[in-house]
């Protein structure tokens, strides 16, 4: 049964999470009411944590959107669900009308909400989405690794757009969150992957999953890519970092006609050496977010084991902790991905 | 019939050509000795007479590559070419050893040398080239067009990367002879083009042509483009300025999932808005030189009049004149292409 009342975590600016309780929402038509089981902390609510995203977000706004749950009720005109599936939250809602949605880009629509941003999160025990917003899970999943669909989504999204085929070389430089993920698809679509990282937390676990790793500050990157390539570079590379010395990087470990994904978000524009694109014919994808398929895939590979969830989750915490979760990972050294416990679940 | 002394033009640094008589080339096994008709005056070849290229060319190298000519003569193990036949040649030499030949790259091999730079090129009456660097001109084409073969497929080579379906918005990012030559081919091959360029005489040209014209510095282009194209902006933009204004705007004019064409040498690393890769999901393509199937389209744009040989050739010189002629293109605010002319034709 839905409770009258629910507890919700709201961001109130200046680092600051206040956990109160408040009404549970009601699904509209269209809508499916969610029990939230977990909710990841993104880099983005880091981001909203630190202040940087106050006049996006507001000061009453509660966050989350990597998420796993359960279908708790449905709105009016919603008969595809069952009670108590599971289910993630594909956090984008379209326009329909922009150029980039007449062209079937929807995901990167021009007025794209993102729904723990723009809108309300999962950061509170019952959550209602528009329904199509909605991927079923496998019953046989785990409710706490299901929360990191939405980041593995990320990571199918930028593999998939890399065109990797097996037995490709791949480099990822910045091996946070993202950038191991990214590397745990990579490495399940048969690249042969290597991380660049400088932090040397974080090349520890990257050597736990037995990635190949180098710290670009204590060794030659390009010679150990050349050693690795026969002196061809790499097929693909993954810019992760979001750092100029990354950027300065990715076109110089690239083979000839390499294919670099520009994954990280560069609030400034960084140089970059556009000679060589030239003179190899290099190319640069951008990517962002996620299309279904991309969840698919994500779904398939978090239930089959394929991204290591264990190694990937440092810390679970309940909702009512919200707040040390936020200063632990944010002054963390080992911390990859921390979770937060919102309802019941697995 | 072959005469014993020919005509070269001898570059000898500071900006000086000598023209000298010399010994006729002999075709060594493997080698066709041609005839040169036209040959045009590169962007490169500029370069070098500017002394900036004084280390790769030395000071006695005969220049040009941009050329037309007829089968004069063959040597050892040749048998595929008529004499008179008329030629143009593909000036790559590759090493058939290096990661990128190994992958099919050859035109862009890492040891690649460029005939007419790396060695003695067309500014001579008879030059001895590799056979398998010929390509068989129809019977009907003109020579001196024929000399812009070169020049147009790079163009060729640009387009075809740049995956221009017909109906499609292009913007050129500067209005040189090469990106006038790109906005030709595009436009063959169905685009919708617009040129943005700085320099009014070449405004005028592009004009002339029946291109749509913008000139950045005067009015906006953004505004323009997304006027044009109903706020989409240009699924391909050709970036061939090598300017940092030009790399600012490719960016701005990009449709969602558009591609960015790199035709430009930018020597230095200009800062780029990675950020709109991420953001609009963008496409960067490096781009050099040109492969078989480019030249042949080359030839085939050319013999059917498609690049308006007329307006992009706008002086002719004898070889003796060579000098003057790139005095002259260096100081001309209105020349696009000139061509020296080496030896016969019509």
């Amino acid at each position: 049964m839905t409770p009258d009342k629910i507890t919700a975590a709201y961001y109130r600016g200046d680092k600051t999470f206040i956990v109160e309780t408040t009404e549970v929402p009601q699904p509209k038509p269209g809508e499916v009411l969610l029990k939230i089981a977990y909710c990841g902390i993104c880099g983005t609510d880091m981001h909203v944590y630190h202040g940087n995203m106050d006049a996006r977000v507001g000061l009453n706004r509660i966050v989350g959107h990597e998420m796993s749950a359960t279908v708790a009720e449905v709105g009016e005109g919603v008969s595809e669900f069952d009670m108590g599936q599971k289910v993630v939250v594909r956090p984008l809602a379209a326009c329909g009308n922009c150029p980039a949605c007449a062209e079937g880009y929807s995901h990167i629509c021009h007025n794209l909400q993102f729904l723990g941003l723009d809108t309300d999160g999962a950061m509170q025990e019952y959550w209602s989405i528009p329904a199509e917003t909605l991927h079923v899970l496998p019953e046989d999943i785990r409710l706490d690794h299901a929360a990191l669909i939405e980041p593995v989504a990320v990571a199918c999204h930028d593999v998939r757009l890399s065109q990797l085929t097996p037995g490709e070389n791949a480099v990822v430089i910045g091996g946070g969150p993202i950038g191991v993920l990214v590397a745990m698809v990579a490495r399940e679509a048969g690249g042969n992957v290597t991380i660049s990282e400088v932090n040397e937390n974080r090349l520890r676990i990257a050597d736990q999953l037995g990635f190949d790793t180098v710290n670009p500050l204590k060794s030659d990157l390009v010679a150990a890519i050349n050693e690795k390539t026969g002196g061809k570079g790499a097929e693909v590379v993954f810019e992760v970092s979001g750092s100029q010395p990354g950027v300065d990087a990715m076109t110089t470990v690239a083979a000839t006609r390499g294919r670099i994904v520009m994954v990280a978000i560069h609030a400034a524009p960084p140089k970059v050496d556009m000679f060589q694109f030239f003179w190899r014919e290099l190319k640069l994808i951008g990517a962002r977010v996620y299309e279904p398929e991309d969840y698919e895939k994500a779904i398939e590979l978090i239930r089959n084991g394929e991204v290591g969830a264990e190694t990937i989750i440092t810390d679970v915490s309940p909702l009512t902790d919200i707040q040390s979760a936020f200063e632990a990972l944010d002054s963390s050294p080992v911390a990859m991905k921390s979770l937060i416990k919102v309802g019941g679940g697995q």
